[in-house]
């Protein structure tokens, strides 16, 4: 060997570097010198061949050689709940599934597991460094920093409880423990990540940037994903998102802030003059339907925008070979213009931008002597990249963004150390670790498959259920007039009225085909007062009972049955896509309602006229509820004597509910 | 071998057999059994293996084995043309690069070739039938049959001359041949392709339609691509372009219509009276910034909505599975509704309404006894699969759609038989392939390098130049007041005038810092009546001269420099973006002109006042121009001899032409 050379670990050469500097250097051919944790060079091949000695030197032949790809934003863990539920609405999908399971499954253990998951992922398709935000972040540095993955980990606080902390104090707790221990990591740059204007509170979130001020580390945000989350912070706070986080000085931190789909000219601007990064997620905005970011403005506007796969739960996978494409794409459609977000500058995005994004460009993002040695090595081999025109300086790029996939990256290096060769990972055992996600996997399957078998555990599932009284004892009878009948209740001697009210009662009755034959009621329930005629309240109600009685007693006025009733916080829609009933029947009814007390026991009097479908009619409805059986029958008897004294026939009680009345008309309606 | 089961050619098994017939029937574990060019049976693997005996038995494990993809459109050849320019509007990409190419490149065996290497990587890439719409059609069918493809081939016709014909007449003679041939193929189904209403007439598109009517083979065309092309057809014909091919016959046959993204609910409805096939190019549609199809309402509307890639050339890859991924985002964007366009119908739309929107459903789309093996097998090994979901039916349509590559598929057979067994491709030889490609780009190259080394040969390429005299005479006086000059004009003996206009130019320079210093000046000229003032016309040009003269002589007034004048037809944006300028330099102003004869030689006298940039001035100009240094020389002298006249001093005249005194001014402007 020449002794006048100087002895590097790697010297890699191949027909072309992609250096990704400030002045754009691409060596046709090239090559890269590497010793240690950094670069020591990279230009023209012949230069460096006659400078350097290589312990090892690999010569990639049809190949680009480039700083491996940066992932701006993403939730590692949720790699283990990719397809676990797709095409749904995002509150369905978060509400429904995503929070459910996570409430049973994440732990510490399942952190790391899906970490190392997504990172034979990102390894595999060129990624070398991610930002990331979950819980229990420290399993996720310690399975990227294992895996060999360079990474910017954000804890996650939230207002509410969360699978790793009971209350946000807890959450800051653990994330400064957790920054003590990190900081200073070869690999990983801890940080903390409140999660979102719309899940914080000012508290929180001032404590948070203190925190990362004190250590100087970044902070991570996920700000205006949805045109909802700013108009609802519009209402609650008189102002957007962004000036609120500014006012709450959250850009003093070094922030990188994810989505950012809605936001104006204006805070676009705040996000230049406080240099916050902005992480654009190109597969996750356009699959959750969320928008499409303007990123051709930010850039416009000098923003380091970087690009990011976000959570591979909404994606569904972790390419960001992908995502370059996407966003190149989307940004044409958005500005009408095909020269939007040329091939080169979307290039830069996924790497020095993105490096900038993430407030850590003093060390990856580039190939230049000095930076860490995070680099890939992409094969320009396949039929997708033939033929190769030379004639513009651009055909590379246009090449690594519009015709290159993930497969074609051949091997990988992080701080100097290979991730992978030749596809093979060296940091990573696949075979297990595949066994042991499915595994994990069933056992979800198992938890969701028990949850669907009843609407009554999905109720559940998704909180706020209340068991209610099991026997009820209720007589309905059709009436003509039923307000004729409401005399007897302030004039006769035997009833004492209580209190009364006038409502307004919008039922969607679900129905479903199930051994119970589940009635899920969807009830908008709008209160009157009696005399004034003001709206006092509405209340929103789910009660699900069955269609099956489990017993049913007497003269039809007493049965047996579980019923569970809970606020319905949500829209009628979501009930609908996260129940999907077989059938639906909607039921609009005025109600005049009554407490009485009748022989010394309480009772609820409806006089009822159903409004849709029309053609039902008006009733009277006799009702009360207990837990006792004994006592059900009891007033069953008190409500017999009730009937006497309204001087009805007991041989005209309806043995229907409205949702069957309902139903049978709503039929007649649609045979006609 | 048990003697009651029945033999057949292959038996496939695999943990996933998704059928795409009308229950959507899934088997796991599955089977598929294929005897001759069709499918036997598709169902349960042990009722499969149970009843047949097969030569040969593929066991696929934990892979999906499912219909091949169907790509609806595209232009095949034109994968040699990939990456020859990118990130450029429609038009420059379109007159600026692929048609001079085309022109000078495409040839029989170009088409070849070209389709040779598409139908490789859609092999790979796990489509198993395309549609086709290029030049020498011919040939496409060729190398597609040859690969093994199945293939929907259209034979271009257009109004303008074509690489493959000289006219409409020839390119129909030639379709009407190529159906003759090839009807009855076992791969190729051939058809004609009226290329779109702006590139049409309604004589052609008849002819067109009476040839496919009278063979019963299905025809294909491109609808609706831009905004621009649906307002200029309102304009021209008063109607948008579907009912203008409604009226003239054209959705009598069958017909596939590419793109379709700016059509009404009144189009859709008529593309779904008579069963109009769609094929939907999400890359094509955003790369081109076209903008996105109104696939859920076509979808509502009942239409067979395929999907495709459209050509290489924009796209820049022919992956399938890359469009079903991206047709289901951007659906799910169009209409801000993540339930748009779910997996299962997006696998849908690429396979058996792919195949209906072809007219081809009767043979291929879906793993049912009886149609062509037309099928493909898709590992779900990749890291990017795991974990596995099964409590939901749709996971495996999810995982298909949101997260397979185009690598995942191990092996694809079309007709029943293997055209590629674990990536190996079995009736195409890439390296070979690859190199030729690879050789003719090279020509290409140098076609385009030799083209940008001028802007001559740029200017040359777009079409319509002439070479103007070589000679030119020109004197250029400041004068304050022009005007009192003019009546010298109508006075003096010695001067005739002959006749005259008022024209006010918009001048824009693009000046380039080659060698020769050429200047292009993309004027508009508006001419209006010189007593009226009526505008009378307004005129575009371009004209290249360089500002190196190629020789000056005597006082200034004579020079020798080449000049190339062309209708300039497109706008100042697209030659700016075309020609791409070093510097621009614009000038306005108002020229009061002459055309006098001087002692019998005409002459132009231009009085003109620079409005933009302010503070250039008021001008005196005589020119003439001529092909003979001889008669020039003898110009310059009576030029000399006008000055006399008009007194003013042959010192006085100035040296600079307009763009570079506004050059200065300009700078001077800045600099302030």
């Amino acid at each position: 060997m020449n002794k006048e050379l100087n002895l590097v670990d790697f010297l890699i050469t191949a027909d072309f570097v992609v250096a990704m500097d400030a002045d754009y250097s691409v060596y046709t051919p090239g090559a890269v010198a590497v010793t240690g944790d950094h670069i020591v060079a990279a230009g023209p091949r012949e230069t460096l061949l006659a400078t350097y000695a290589a312990g090892e030197q690999l010569d990639a032949g049809n190949a680009v050689v480039m700083p491996g790809l940066i992932n701006t934003h993403g939730h590692a863990p949720m790699a283990l709940l990719r397809g676990l539920a797709d095409d749904l609405r995002l509150d369905v999908w978060l509400l429904g599934y995503m929070m459910p399971v996570e409430r049973d499954f994440v732990n510490s253990h399942f952190c790391w597991l899906g970490t190392e998951l997504a990172s034979a992922e990102m390894i595999r398709s060129g990624t070398t460094t991610f930002a990331d935000m979950y819980y229990f972040e420290e399993a996720v540095a310690d399975a990227a920093s294992q895996a060999g993955l360079r990474a910017v980990c954000s804890q996650t606080i939230m207002r509410f409880p969360t699978p790793d902390a009971t209350s946000y104090d807890e959450a800051l707790r653990r994330g400064r423990d957790y920054i003590q221990r990190w900081k200073g990591h070869p690999l990983i740059v801890p940080s903390v990540a409140p999660h979102a204007p719309y899940t914080i509170t000012p508290e929180l979130l001032e404590a948070a940037v203190s925190l990362v001020l004190e250590f100087d580390v970044p902070l991570h945000i996920h700000i205006a994903e949805t045109a909802q989350e700013v108009e609802d912070h519009r209402k609650e706070f008189g102002m957007p998102p962004v000036p609120w986080l500014k006012k709450l000085g959250v850009f003093e931190a070094k922030t990188t802030a994810a989505h950012c789909v809605h936001v104006d000219e204006g805070e676009i601007q705040t996000f230049a003059h406080h240099n916050v990064g902005i992480a654009h997620n190109p597969s996750s905005n356009l699959k959750l339907a969320s928008g499409i970011a303007p990123i051709s403005r930010m850039l416009e506007a000098g923003l380091n925008v970087g690009i990011g796969t976000d959570g591979p739960a909404s994606n569904n996978d972790i390419d960001m070979f992908e995502e370059l494409r996407l966003a190149s794409f989307i940004a044409k459609v958005a500005t009408m213009s095909p020269v939007a977000l040329p091939a080169r500058q979307t290039l830069e995005m996924a790497t020095i931008m993105g490096a900038r994004a993430m407030h850590i460009d003093d060390i990856t993002g580039s190939l230049e002597p000095g930076k860490r040695a995070d680099l890939i090595v992409v094969s320009m081999e396949n039929t997708r990249h033939q033929p190769y025109f030379a004639h513009t300086g651009e055909s590379v790029y246009s090449r690594l963004v519009y015709a290159t996939h993930a497969e074609d990256v051949r091997h990988t290096m992080v701080n100097g150390k290979w991730l992978m060769r030749d596809r093979e990972l060296l940091t990573i055992e696949l075979p297990a670790l595949h066994a042991e996600a499915n595994a994990l996997a069933g056992k979800i399957d198992t938890f969701l498959a028990r949850r669907e078998e009843s609407v009554l555990s999905k109720l559940i599932a998704i909180g706020g259920v209340a068991q209610g009284k099991t026997f009820e004892i209720q007589v309905k009878v059709r009436h003509d007039d039923p307000r004729s009948l409401e005399k007897v209740f302030f004039t006769s001697d035997e009833i004492t009225f209580l209190r009364g009210s006038n409502r307004r009662q919008y039922d969607t009755y679900f129905l479903f085909e199930d051994r119970w034959g589940s009635v899920l009621r969807y009830r908008e329930d709008e209160i009157f007062d009696l005399q004034t005629k003001d709206l006092i309240d509405v209340i929103y109600r789910l009660t699900l009972t069955t269609m099956k009685k489990e017993r049913e007693y007497g003269n039809s006025v007493l049965l047996s049955r579980s019923r569970f009733d809970a606020p319905a916080t949500r829209s009628r829609r979501f009930y609908r896509e996260y129940f999907q009933p077989q059938r639906e029947v909607v039921v609009h009814k005025e109600r005049r309602r009554f407490h009485v007390r009748f022989h010394g026991t309480d009772f609820s009097v409806n006089l009822d006229t159903v409004l849709e479908p029309e053609g039902v009619g008006s009733f009277l409805e006799v009702k009360s509820r207990t837990w006792s059986q004994q006592d059900a029958e009891r007033k069953a008897g008190l409500i017999c004597n009730m009937l006497e004294l309204l001087e009805i026939d007991e041989g005209a009680v309806i043995k229907r509910e409205y949702v069957e009345l309902a139903g049978v008309r709503q039929q007649e309606q649609q045979d006609q």
